[in-house]
């Protein structure tokens, strides 16, 4: 094990979940145990603010903000979607690269940690093979976050547990608020939820449903076609049986031509745009129009991803496992990695982390597989359960301030830049 | 003090609350203390089960059970929004008083307790009169339930508390996740929250905004006019200031002809139907098309008003109170009153519960003081943030199964029908 002593940096990219910072707590503990890490320095917006040498010292943040990251929603260090292209842009790529390393040498980076999706991880494996291309001592390890699980190689992605813990509490309250007051008329509720291409986040909903009269009654996922006079057959069927249908859909579903829902063109304005109002308004005209069931939707939006106040334990515990991780391979002397939840065990749940070469993770779609739902398509099964079920497990005490929740914001002290400005 | 021995009726009604099953518990468990009451009894779907004597046992129901009650949302007797209504159904109205009177008689109903809005108030009222006229010795009181804050005399409403106290959590989670990814080209969010005709809930999320830079930015309420280009103006300033502004809007917005800017006719669909998507989808289009800033939707609707799991704790203590002051009221030989909440002090918040006669509340609608809003009414002012602060003060622990809220069912043991059919 080679001893490289520097200082190191870590940044976070795409949308955020409510445990992007619980990864950020732990790269940041870890550190701090590692005496080759002399400075621990975030960098602001991604890889874009560091492009533009926007770094802040992590070294002078109390410890207590730092543990409070761990409930705080949001990327305390700001996000980018910026994506150091070659294949589109190659000539803008080289220079960012080339100001990139400018950087880490000025700054003397010896480990960067990148805390992201798919593309986030891209961007680490690129510059983990830059380091290595120009003989620059590195470290660059990721570390996975994104609520649509689609990350391959890791069992689920940080984020994804405590979204659909948050998602299947609001089915349950909702289910419990349209029930009380079913009539004979009938009722159906659509509650849209995230996921463009997977299914994942809308499928886990399904762990609100403890008999099997209970919500979702319905969960229509982006992976399977939708079948209009099939949905409405069961709507139907549903109302007239239990006078109210929850049903929960992925804003991405699409028609079998591969169309989103709330991309039909049959919905224009008065200038002939198409109104994109979401996949549940669409359902919900189509229920009232079709059915005469009287219908109201949900859009839950960016309130399920962030909703920290109600996050899974287990999945802010991985989340800052996986930060830790992904220092400690640094610190090992290994680079090129994406920390990952190894799970061992089922019942009871077990978890471990492990670690994936990042070359395996770029543009391999992990999406919810065709078995793991029921035939008709409409709700996830056993297999689905048993993997979403520990996700969820234990809440998060969140301290509040005259009744809200209270959480933390970094000094963001800045270091002061060595390099002219980025050209 | 007259001591009139019988049985007591309780029902629910119109749309639920969070906190409507805390003022049912509070009514079982007051019940419990007098003598004089002999059998409690729960309608189920409020006046209309009633009618079709619909009637369950919850004598036998588990303590345990009821006390979950002040954690379960829903209305866990069922509601209805059917209005006995002289004005319209003279002839209907009449033979429902009769049925009614029936049953009380058939089953020595000699407390009746609604919980309920505005409605339900004057249900309960018209019950009262209909007793003293019969001769029918009997107890009518009622228990003010409503989100949306609009009953007179109450200071406030049991149920509200909770609603801002979950929708102002949401904004400030969204804000930490919307700032995070905030970019120079800037983004909107727009978050639709319940209140058709006042701006009580929308006004309520005020209180996320602990600094003057802190979501929300702008608030719309249904009481002012929607003024398009002022509006336009404040988001762009904001997103210039701050990278990216929320906004939240009232379901029941309306534009300087008082019609509901969700309604607006600008928006058909290819039947040449008007598209009701919501405020904040028109709003969200709004910004996009005329100041070309990105924009996203959250409609959070019935999960407001259901959130049990962030209840406030102040909300759920009060609204249990105003359930024991209506039973009490009855043991003690009033009949005709609402039990409301009287605001003894502000800081530190001191309250207790009061009488108010029925006949005061009916048709009355309690709307924000023009002078509670900021003068460009883009924001309530001090006198609201003082009026609703302490509001939703504490947690409520709600008991978790399998990383889930664990609420509570009643058994709905049937009371034996002893009259035919309702004709």
């Amino acid at each position: 094990m080679s001893q490289l002593i520097g200082n190191l940096l870590v940044a976070q990219s795409g949308g955020p979940t409510a445990v992007i910072n619980a990864s950020l707590a732990g790269v940041i503990q870890e550190a701090g145990r590692h005496e080759c890490i002399e400075e621990i320095y975030g960098g602001l917006n991604g890889i874009l603010g560091i492009l533009n040498e926007e770094i802040i010292d992590i070294n002078d943040e109390k410890s207590r903000t730092i543990e409070g990251l761990k409930h705080t929603p949001g990327a305390a260090l700001g996000t980018c979607r910026y994506k150091i292209d070659f294949k589109k842009k190659p000539e803008q790529a080289a220079r960012d690269m080339d100001r990139l390393f400018e950087i880490f040498a000025a700054h003397n980076i010896r480990y960067f940690l990148y805390i992201g999706g798919n593309d986030s991880q891209d961007t680490a494996h690129k510059i983990h093979e830059e380091a290595v291309k120009r003989g620059y001592e590195m470290r660059v390890n990721g570390v996975p976050k994104t609520i649509d699980n689609d990350l391959p190689h890791t069992d689920h992605c940080p984020g994804y547990g405590s979204v659909i813990k948050y998602n299947a509490t609001s089915v349950m309250e909702i289910a419990a608020d349209v029930t009380g007051m079913a009539t004979d008329d009938g009722a159906c509720v659509l509650v849209e939820v995230m996921g463009r291409a997977a299914g994942w986040i809308s499928g886990g909903t399904v762990l609100a449903k403890r008999k099997p009269a209970d919500a979702p009654h319905i969960i229509l996922s982006p992976e399977i076609p939708f079948n209009e006079s099939a949905f409405l057959a069961r709507v139907k069927e549903v109302v007239s049986e239990l006078k109210c249908c929850i049903v929960v859909v992925g804003e991405g579903l699409k028609n079998d031509k591969g169309v989103e829902i709330a991309a039909d063109t049959a919905a224009r304005d008065s200038f002939g745009h198409v109104v994109l109002s979401g996949a549940a308004e669409r359902l919900s005209e189509l229920v009232q129009e079709k059915l005469k069931i009287k219908s109201r939707t949900v859009k839950l939006g960016y309130a399920q991803r962030s909703a920290a106040h109600y996050a899974s334990l287990t999945d802010v515990t991985e989340a800052a496992a996986c930060g830790e991780a992904a220092v400690r391979a640094g610190a090992e002397g290994k680079s090129g990695f994406m920390a990952k939840i190894v799970r061992t065990s089922d019942a009871p749940y077990q978890w471990t982390t492990g670690l994936q070469p990042l070359g395996d993770i770029a543009n391999v779609e992990h999406l919810v597989p065709r078995d793991w739902f029921s035939d008709d398509g409409f709700l996830p099964n056993e297999k689905f359960i048993t993997y979403a079920r520990p996700l969820i497990e234990g809440e998060v005490k969140v301290p509040t301030e005259s009744g809200l929740p209270k959480f933390v914001e970094l000094a963001r002290q800045r270091v002061e830049k060595k390099l002219p400005p980025r050209a």
